[in-house]
């Protein structure tokens, strides 16, 4: 473009101790991986219908258009590019707009491949994979979320026609949330109460066409439109989720999924041979996925502090000279650095779970149920882990940038307020870790009875040695060893868990005091995905590392998110006896000189995320650092500028001024 | 109104086992404070000028528009009504909505009574109170903002013309963020370094005008525009914040706040004989009323999430009966109890502060400076701490609502996004812990020579007493006692803090080590803050409070509070010894009891506060509970449903749909 770029982060490019080039790769998985993510993120940057700086000045109705129209034009690309699956996938990614067709793609179709039988799959998805029609996921209802067996919207089955009767007999079971549904989608997956007779049977999903495919007005019977405005101004509000009524809306038989039960023509409620544990499947797909974009999510955020905690000078000017970068405080290095090394941690653990799916269907196909209890639980508790401390760490970025991360252009608000509903969507944060809580307690109440727990729970059945083994830490360098850090982050997990199962053993009812523990129960949960997410870490260091310095930096961080997890739950370490208080304070000092470590690199660090500037959509991450003239021109773009005196003076303000009010007293 | 009312909290209501009126009282802070509060919030909802619900919908200048007409009608109103100073700021404050009245008022007249001279107050101060000038204050610029002595603008003394000259000799000296000044200030107090000859004189206030009051356009030499979008939707978008630009613009040498240091006629530089320590009573003055107005906002989003939290229910249906009122989970108890009794002790730290600012004061004026230092770091200290937990609080009670907690109905996104910057503003809250670090090493250093820790920092005194007490606790009910609370707080802040200044004394450089082991300052801060909060509460019970049940409310509490915090913080007391894990799970059984002895009067304890709907702003935490039709209702009125089919439908969907788009490849 002929432009001189001045990089202002040259010098922190310079100093970093690792081939940045090589860390992009491991950060992608793979050099097929990376070059791929690497040309859709060009091609989305480079498009100007995919330009985002002007969603803070449109009103819900240009927004949504404007999200139609993008959606629109990625799809054109998509074909004219000719992209495969995986390359679409990341494509719409890149674009960074909440869409309908996220729920088309990722829950619509799955739901149609996972319950839909051959013969639905051969009817519905090619017309989904072509988006001859466009399709939701409804489930929630304004009265019911969490517990899905409480819907009360009803399908009865009419044998007479040989249909369903789709209705919503109260305003509570109006569907409400759905993304997509309340303009955009043709179709949906409903889930209803089914009823044959006067019997229920359960809630399944069932395909409703919800509008016209002539001209896309709402089918007789069905009333639907968008649930008004969520949080902050773009960000979600891209989307149309939805809310949805059926006045006795009437659906063919075979619109009912029935890959795991059937409704006969007589009416006769048959369950299939497939395993529900089928569902699991689903599951841990989608939660894989949302802990793969938790990583993404965390990312972003910490690419966008640490490139500005570089650039941002504040006290400690000595001379005359420049002040002092805000990075090299401790304070700004103890809250920024963890959270670095978490999107790196989160990373791995993602990768892991996408194999973990692998193995998952493979012996869903042989039939092997045994792995699956303890799979689901551990995916359900990693989504709630890694969206917990992303959505709190993306605000904690934006504090990391001062009064700037305020602005709209920091882009840190909006990508908190599109981030956190990930802690509530596919299931409550809560509700998840008390899952796996169940599993837990569960597991260590059969650890006398020879079943030995399996996967992630396998350390369980080392539960002699875990309770009562002595850290061998001395001096604040043993800390850098894996194996002790993995043994104490075991012991405590184990001491946790079995210290809970005991208190729990002693209480009349069982179900009853689980739920008067469950808060403490929540806390031994998260002990154990925390342990997870650690020893995940420590096993990627085992494998192949290539490229100049590059292990070296992983196992740095490694280091500092076990080290700051230690740091911030030392009261369960110390409570079970885990590491002394000695121990607990070498590990701080340890922390400490691997800060020191990591302030070299971490500019490179977030660089090898490989985030374009577009992607990145912050005046403050900008690659180039070259952050305040930039900040001041967008600032000169807000329509409140387009005029010197703004509109409302002479009504408003001028009167007051001149005290054109009228004065009774003063 | 002739509807009937159905109250669908009444059942909640009557199982309270205490007075709400006599609470309101306490809340308030006196009978007096109460009516005068309860009445100008019923006038400001009785208005329809100051309906919010429509925020959402407006674009930036039709919002800002909006400001302006509401400023300029509560000012109508106050006068009208003849309100006094307190009524005009509680008034204002109900009308909840971030406005230039709030700088002006707020700092641009403390600014000129604390650092004007006599003269300088009689000039400006009645065209202040009659608003025939509008101010704003303006010290932060693009490049500085924590660290004020790096400011770049410039004040040169023109003796030729007896004048100052103001200049922006660079972008990063363009003033950036004061509120106000983007589109309503007409003047300003600019901070500018003062230069006499070729000497530079430290920072300095200037009354500057900025705009003609003519026609409001700015003056010569004046580029002054707003700063563009910030945080969420409405939020804090109702304010102008500035950008600000002089290109030597001349102003009377009697512009220069004088009080503190005056510049002669002759162009010499005087320090005044007011102490410099005067500062430190307006900062005192204002971070009291942050803390203040985090007990507010907490206090908000709590009653919303305990309102909706009984009227939702979830799971656990028996026989075909209505679900569980999520409130009734542990899980859910332990993350909003909490915040509740945050929000109570809050109020009682915040009263406490006023006195304390009084107390400051009239020091003052006795030239007594002895407690300054202390005083003003305790106030740093628990503006940063209130405003941190009140912040991460307003999300938690989001979260505690589920998916409906996202809507912007819900009220909880604006009040988050309009609350975080209280962080930032008035001190950065890390910068703000390392002065109050800096105090308490200051002070542990002088323990052994003589000097008597004052105020908040007096426990210190007992250092020998405290390093090496046992904690008394054998069963669960002994942490009810407050000596044995207070105890602990206080064993566990002087070890912490001797810790440090033990390692602080081994570093060879004293403020290399303190910026070294910053990060545990922090945490040392923190404790010391808490250990205040805890105090004032238990201080506050010993005062004399009527109504039935109303001490025992707040005792319950206040214990929760202690507890919650001290189960959060076990690493620190557990660390420091200053209680052994078995007292630490004792701790946690009797939190456990407490939340059960909170349970049914939470729903009292919200309406206490005596919020209107309307300054609520909540659907979901609606006096009525009556939730649902009117999250129905909210719904419809979004401008995407003005239409079945959106508009977009033809251009972009509708040619997808009937693959309208070219396609290349499926
Ligand atoms: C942006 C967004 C997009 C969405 N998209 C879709 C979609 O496409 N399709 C769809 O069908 N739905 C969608 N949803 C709905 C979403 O799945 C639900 O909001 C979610 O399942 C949580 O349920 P809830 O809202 O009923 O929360 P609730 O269950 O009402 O939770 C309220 C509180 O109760 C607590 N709680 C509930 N049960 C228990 C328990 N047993 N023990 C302890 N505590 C408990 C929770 O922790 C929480 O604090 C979406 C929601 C959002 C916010
Ligand atoms: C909504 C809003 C309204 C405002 N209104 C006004 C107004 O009316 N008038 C006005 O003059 N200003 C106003 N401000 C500006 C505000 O006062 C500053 O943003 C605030 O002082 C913080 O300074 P900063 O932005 O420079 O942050 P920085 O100091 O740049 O902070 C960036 C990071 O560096 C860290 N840091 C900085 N110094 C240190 C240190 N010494 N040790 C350790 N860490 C450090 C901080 O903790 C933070 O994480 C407003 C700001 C906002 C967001
Ligand atoms: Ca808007």
């Amino acid at each position: 473009m002929g432009e001189v770029r001045t990089d202002h982060l040259a010098d922190e490019r310079r100093r970093a101790e690792f081939d940045v080039e090589a860390m992009k790769i491991v950060w992608a998985g793979s050099k097929h991986a990376f070059d791929m993510s690497d040309r859709m993120g060009r091609i989305v940057a480079s498009d100007p219908v995919f330009r985002k700086d002007n969603r803070a000045m449109l009103g819900r109705k240009e927004l949504f258009k404007n999200t139609m129209r993008k959606a629109a034009h990625a799809w054109k690309r998509i074909i004219e590019l000719r992209l495969s699956e995986e390359e679409a996938s990341r494509f719409r990614a890149f674009v960074d707009e909440p869409a309908f067709t996220d729920l088309h793609w990722g829950m619509f179709v799955p739901a149609i491949k996972g319950q839909g039988t051959d013969e639905q799959q051969q009817k519905w998805l090619p017309l989904a994979y072509k988006m001859q029609i466009v399709g939701c996921y409804a489930q929630t209802e304004l009265g019911h979320g969490s517990n899905v067996q409480g819907l009360e919207t009803t399908a009865t089955f009419d044998p007479k026609s040989d249909e369903f009767i789709i209705n919503s007999p109260t305003l509570t079971s109006s569907k409400w949330w759905p993304g997509g549904l309340g303009k955009a989608s043709t179709h949906a997956v409903v889930y209803a109460r089914l009823i044959l007779g006067n019997q229920f049977h359960g809630v399944h999903g069932f395909i409703v066409q919800l509008r016209s495919m002539d001209d896309h007005v709402p089918l007789p019977g069905i009333t639907v439109g968008d649930i008004g405005m969520k949080f902050g101004n773009g960000a979600y509000n891209t989307m149309d989720n939805g809310v949805l009524r059926f006045n006795n809306v009437r659906i063919a038989r075979n619109q009912m999924l029935m890959r795991v039960s059937q409704v006969t023509r007589e009416g006769k409620f048959v369950q299939s041979n497939v395993p529900r544990q089928l569902v699991y499947g689903t599951m841990v797909y989608v939660r894989q996925t949302i802990v793969s974009d938790a990583s993404i999510a965390l990312s972003r955020a910490v690419c966008v502090a640490t490139r500005y905690s570089a650039v941002r000078r504040q006290f400690g000017a000595m001379n005359g000279g420049p002040e002092t970068q805000v990075i090299d405080y401790k304070t700004q290095q103890n809250r920024l650095f963890p959270l670095l090394a978490s999107a790196y941690a989160f990373r791995f653990v993602g990768e892991w779970l996408k194999w973990l799916y692998t193995d998952v269907t493979q012996r869903l196909q042989a039939k092997d149920f045994s792995t699956l209890p303890e799979a689901h639980a551990c995916t359900a508790g990693l989504k709630s882990l890694t969206t917990s401390i992303t959505a709190d760490g993306i605000e904690e970025c934006r504090k990391l940038c001062g009064g700037h991360g305020y602005l709209f252009s920091s882009g840190l608000p909006e990508l908190f307020a599109v981030y956190v509903p990930s802690c509530t969507y596919e299931g409550d944060n809560y509700v998840l870790q008390l899952q796996v809580a169940r599993i837990l307690m569960k597991t260590v109440s059969q650890l006398g009875s020879g079943v030995q727990p399996v996967g992630t729970t396998a350390y369980l059945g080392q539960v002699e040695h875990l309770m009562q083994c002595e850290c061998s830490v001395q001096k604040a360098e043993d800390w850098l060893k894996p194996s002790i850090i993995q043994e104490a982050f075991e012991a405590r997990a184990t001491r946790m868990a079995v210290a809970s199962a005991q208190k729990l053993s002693t209480m009349p009812n069982q179900e009853e005091g689980f739920a008067e523990l469950s808060a403490d129960l929540v806390e031994v949960a998260i002990a154990h995905c925390q342990l997870i997410i650690v020893s995940k870490f420590i096993e990627k260091l085992q494998q192949d590392v290539t490229g100049k310095g590059v292990r070296k930096q992983l196992e740095i961080l490694c280091n500092v998110y076990a080290l700051s997890l230690l740091h911030k739950h030392q009261g369960d370490f110390l409570a079970t006896g885990s590491i002394t208080p000695e121990q607990a304070s070498l590990a701080n000092d340890q922390l400490r000189h691997l800060y020191d470590q990591v302030r070299p690199n971490a500019v490179a660090l977030v660089d090898a995320f490989n985030y374009t500037d577009h992607y990145l959509g912050s005046v403050l991450g900008r690659y180039d650092g070259n952050v305040y003239p930039k900040l001041y021109e967008e600032a000169w773009k807000d329509p409140l500028n387009d005029s010197d005196v703004p509109d409302g003076y002479n009504e408003y303000l001028r009167p007051m001024l001149k005290q054109q009010l009228h004065l009774a007293r003063l």
